[in-house]
């Protein structure tokens, strides 16, 4: 469920149902930046493959990273209606591109879920175009979309993201603040 | 604690209480559809043998796997009173059999528990004659039973209905959607 | 930290203070009913050996276990009013010695800490004579002790009662049955 | 991100952001008591590595640890207006140098997070010399301190110190006590 989009070759998701812990390296596919498989010559990229290639596009990522998280899934539940949530304050923000002070405030969109992968590019080139500055977003009940100019930045992206959305949801199960 | 039921050739667990870390791959007895060991020769096929039986026999199933998780204890008590509970809007839904959309309505029934085992087979054959679309159940503050039409499939229902039953749990204990 | 105690020999824990994940196998010393050490020649058994005697001598135990979990650090604080508590209904159960069904009631008792060991180790005992059907109790915010005939059931009642006291823990924080 | 200050020869954490899995031990710089590198020759040590020095000079300690973890960066969140709070009646407290019973009152101060280095590493001096008995420290929403005689000790208080936030914060999360 990765992406490496260097002048327009991508790696996508795919074979049938890769949603266990089955998946292995080469159930990944390189698709072009029309989404069109380069390697290896059999398999079918994910429905999701269109948004990869829209975050490809709007933003020129050079990998793009899906995870299907527990914290993720939730989250993007519980904050639907307003539409996403700040993540502000956490020094491990830092660890995010350009983030130089744990006093940075990090939106991150939440979008709802569709099987209209057409419809649901759309959306997400309109969220990128709309807050350019983010690092990653939600689809609801689904999981959590982050990227970066190469993997190694996606994959730091995702750790980082995905201990802040751990925190932010422990913390929000607290008490408020006394 | 599986079953992989082709051609009435079906594994059953085995041997004395092997709940511990210490089961193994020859804990592992094959039945026939009648419950009798088909290899090894020694050893005594568990007495939850019967539920795999009736649900291969009710579904045709190929495979049946139980597991006992924190989740689907804690979740199959605390929904006992409706007798079950939905699991609605999850993309991970997708990963069940003929599931192609999250806006799926995944009936989770619970049985109450008991130690007679061929009671426990008739309530189970009459819950999925009764659901015959569901893809598990649970029986109260006891654990989960999942199957497919072959043991990767039942392996993979476990995995998604495992991480959909943390979300629901974990979801259910943060404050009500504002 | 764990004793065997067939005929008085007795394996008790040992050198310093191996709370961390530093502990391995020759850190642990084996001692005679007396509490001496029998090997290796060096070495000093922990303060605890006491308790882990009392419950060798009171009961006839063949391997007494003891850990530090979280689960059983707060759950021996917040029942402590009451010197204990019930788990009750739970399938798990039954992975405990002489239980064959989940319909059982197991008292798990607190008891205060204290670095006095020969005080607790009294306490010990009183606790195991006024409940001798019992598999295990819990020291508060100490941690959890557990026995068998022989190490093998020692450990599986470890792993039976640390998932029980999870189970327990999660259940009780959601809200109550409805 | 740790530090070992025998003789002012001091490791201090390095290259860019490692924040993620891939950190490695040659990612680790030693300086000495100056905050200079001495090997390997290339390579920056992190900015905090005057937090590091701060300690080691203020308190002697022979190697200090930096731990970013979900339960520090939510306790140090939730407990900021009163400046820390206490950990108290814990057995696992013993594994704290010096410690000798569970009725012990370990006061973990919490420090404001902050870029400014030096101000940062006042502010740690000023703490240390104010409560020259403890064993280690939050900076908010950011991660924890401590430190020991040696590495091992370090790495000990680690292990007591991340076990017994996990235990705090799970517990203040049930009811309150009956």
């Amino acid at each position: 469920m990765c992406e490496s989009g260097e002048d327009a070759a991508v790696v996508g998701a795919v074979y049938d149902r890769p949603y266990s812990s089955r998946l292995k390296p080469d159930h990944i596919l390189e698709v072009d930046s029309s989404g069109r498989v380069l390697k290896p010559t059999e398999g079918k990229p994910s429905a999701e493959t269109l948004l990869h290639l829209a975050i490809v596009r709007t933003l020129g990522a050079g990998a793009v990273l899906h995870t299907h998280s527990v914290w993720s899934t939730i989250l993007s539940d519980y904050h639907i209606g307003h539409g996403g949530f700040f993540i502000e304050g956490y020094e491990m923000l830092k660890g995010l591109d350009g983030v130089s002070t744990h006093e940075h405030r990090e939106w991150l969109p939440i979008l709802e879920n569709s099987q209209d992968m057409e419809a649901l590019a759309v959306e997400t080139k309109r969220a990128l175009e709309h807050n350019p500055e983010i690092h990653g977003f939600l689809i609801r009940r689904h999981g959590m979309y982050t990227w970066g100019k190469d993997l190694a930045e996606a994959v730091r992206h995702v750790e980082i993201l995905e201990f802040l959305l751990e925190s932010v949801g422990r913390r929000q199960m607290m008490e408020p603040q006394y």
